[in-house]
């Protein structure tokens, strides 16, 4: 077994603190990758404080690795040694369900291996995320990380990036079209970068003004602050597709009238209550709401290999790991632009 | 001007009456049909009781009208003397527009000029549907009623057959999907006959146990009982598609747990009040929930060719006007398998 230093949270709500946990060692299908960034996703906070109930301790948070390989199993073929690797937010699924069969691993009907805050497919042994200097893998459910890319910019895009770009897939955004991103944080800024490199015109919907300029810095064509009720009446009828991060409540109904006819809005923000939602909203124009959970390993391997393409990452700043109670508490109050990720070469100050 | 016999609501509530209204003579693009067959919506009883409020009176409702063409106007080209017509919810729209220029006239930005409690596009003349001997209208907004259909059970595919005919098709209904049908009421009998000619495997999802048998005759391979929770448990994840024709309350979370991951629900009746919804419902499977309205001209068209050629029409209880009132109590009660249509020959009793 490995000992590996951590940040992990003791008990639920517990400030995170360094301690140790013991890794596997690597199989023949695992690789041993020795982490070098982790993003800090807004679930983390959630998971750590208990507030979606079921969390275990102790918890290492962290889904949005990136790292290098430093030893592979014997029968490990996509990976050698020094290549920069990541992992997203499960690292293993059944395998063997039509979803896993299909690439949709995340809707694994046995339920996926989170990638902390759960357990390995043998419902025992406990998973522990990326606050950590080096996590065990199985080859199948790590990434490789295109040359080129910022690697602390990269992290995000294991939830962050997957999050927006499967939506923007699944509803063809193409050149021309015109789509919404409603929320300019995480998940927002890669949306607006992301649907911007595919051609389309964007606009953000923000609540506030203060945002516009980076928005447009980002990618974005327009800027609209959704405190003004005419706003809504402004934007009816406008766009195809409405990506929407927000996770505090909003009035869907308002924003399903911006949709053009056969339009589609997207939700990849858990607001903590039930919306209410009227079915003319949907009725008239045709109009679909949708949800979108992260993509599937596949899915997950082409928007890296896209965003190396593109050369796109997150807008990160980058944090030592003794920092990560304060950078929670910043969170927030939204105040980053727009990604925490963790530099695990602190680990060793 | 055109006397004509119709049966009209004097006020909001009223019974409907026999009364004589007066329709133009036929323009040059016209084409006037002598009415045949006029099938009862669920919606003519809420827009004669004025239950959406903004409706105008004398009321004639009807808007599932088949009938004969018994005069054409200089310029018309596509029917003669004699041809069977049709006409569904709406007469007209702005022609200019952009869903007009698409084929989308259903959400014509000037508003459509609907069959009844509207206007025609000049905003002032007002529109009486088809609870009546004759009907006036533009031809480029009149349907060819395909031979060999029974007229009766053709009358409602103006309405509830493109209501249901629209989704299955925008969501590319095919041979082995699993398709539930929630309600066999006047909609949902039509979705199952349309969904079945698809080559679809249908499910009939009903509150009462009481329809099973008419749902299998009608295409249905399976049928369960909603009132039953351990339904929703047992279908969990099953369904690729769910057309929802059902206008009562009820609770949009649980069907939507029967989707398939991608799979989409389709509402296409109205409940009186905001739904419910969950992020997590859609969030989870990438599920959909979508809307659809009627359908436009070209659509209404081959939904009508496609139902001459597979020989589907509605099942229909016919009625002599003069006991409308009684069908329309009827109706709100669900006795009727599965929509009534007005014989129009009754006029003349």
């Amino acid at each position: 077994m490995l000992k590996t230093s951590v940040y992990a949270a003791a008990t639920a709500g517990a400030r995170l603190a360094p301690s140790t946990i013991e890794r596997r060692d690597p199989g023949p299908k695992d690789v041993l990758i020795e982490i070098l960034y982790s993003g800090i996703c807004h679930s983390d906070v959630h998971q750590a404080r208990d507030e979606w109930g079921g969390a275990t301790f102790p918890m290492v948070p962290g889904h949005e690795i990136v790292g290098r390989v430093t030893q592979v199993g014997k029968d490990v073929t996509k990976f050698a040694i020094g290549d920069h690797a990541a992992v997203g937010c499960f690292v293993d699924s059944c395998r063997v369900c039509g979803p896993c069969r299909e690439g949709y691993e995340q809707f694994c009907e046995q339920g996926v291996a989170y990638t902390y805050n759960s357990t390995e497919m043998d419902r025992e042994t406990p998973t522990y995320g990326g606050y950590s200097t080096h996590i065990v893998v199985r080859e199948d459910y790590t990434l490789k990380v295109p040359s080129g890319l910022d690697l602390a910019g990269a992290a995000p895009l294991l939830c962050a990036g997957i999050t927006t770009y499967s939506p923007l897939r699944q509803f063809a955004c193409k050149k021309g079209d015109r789509v919404a991103v409603v929320g300019l944080g995480g998940l927002g800024h890669m949306a607006v970068k992301l649907a911007a490199s595919m051609g389309a015109e964007v606009t953000v919907l923000s609540t506030s003004r203060s945002k516009e300029a980076d928005a447009r810095r980002l990618g974005a064509q327009g800027f609209e602050v959704t405190k003004d009720a005419s706003t809504f009446q402004k934007l009816a009828n406008r766009f195809n597709l409405i990506v929407d991060t927000v996770s505090a409540p909003h009035d869907l109904n308002a924003y399903l009238g911006t949709l053009h006819h056969y339009g589609t809005m997207v939700l990849v923000g858990v607001p903590p209550e039930d919306a209410r939602l009227a079915a003319f909203s949907l009725i008239l124009g045709n109009r679909r709401l949708a949800g979108s959970n992260i993509g599937g390993i596949a899915e997950t391997q082409e928007m890296l290999n896209y965003c190396g393409e593109h050369g796109i990452v997150a807008d990160v700043e980058t944090i030592r790991v003794q920092d990560v109670n304060e950078a929670y508490e910043r969170m927030l109050k939204n105040d980053v632009r727009y990604r925490f990720v963790i530099d695990t070469a602190s680990f060793k100050v």
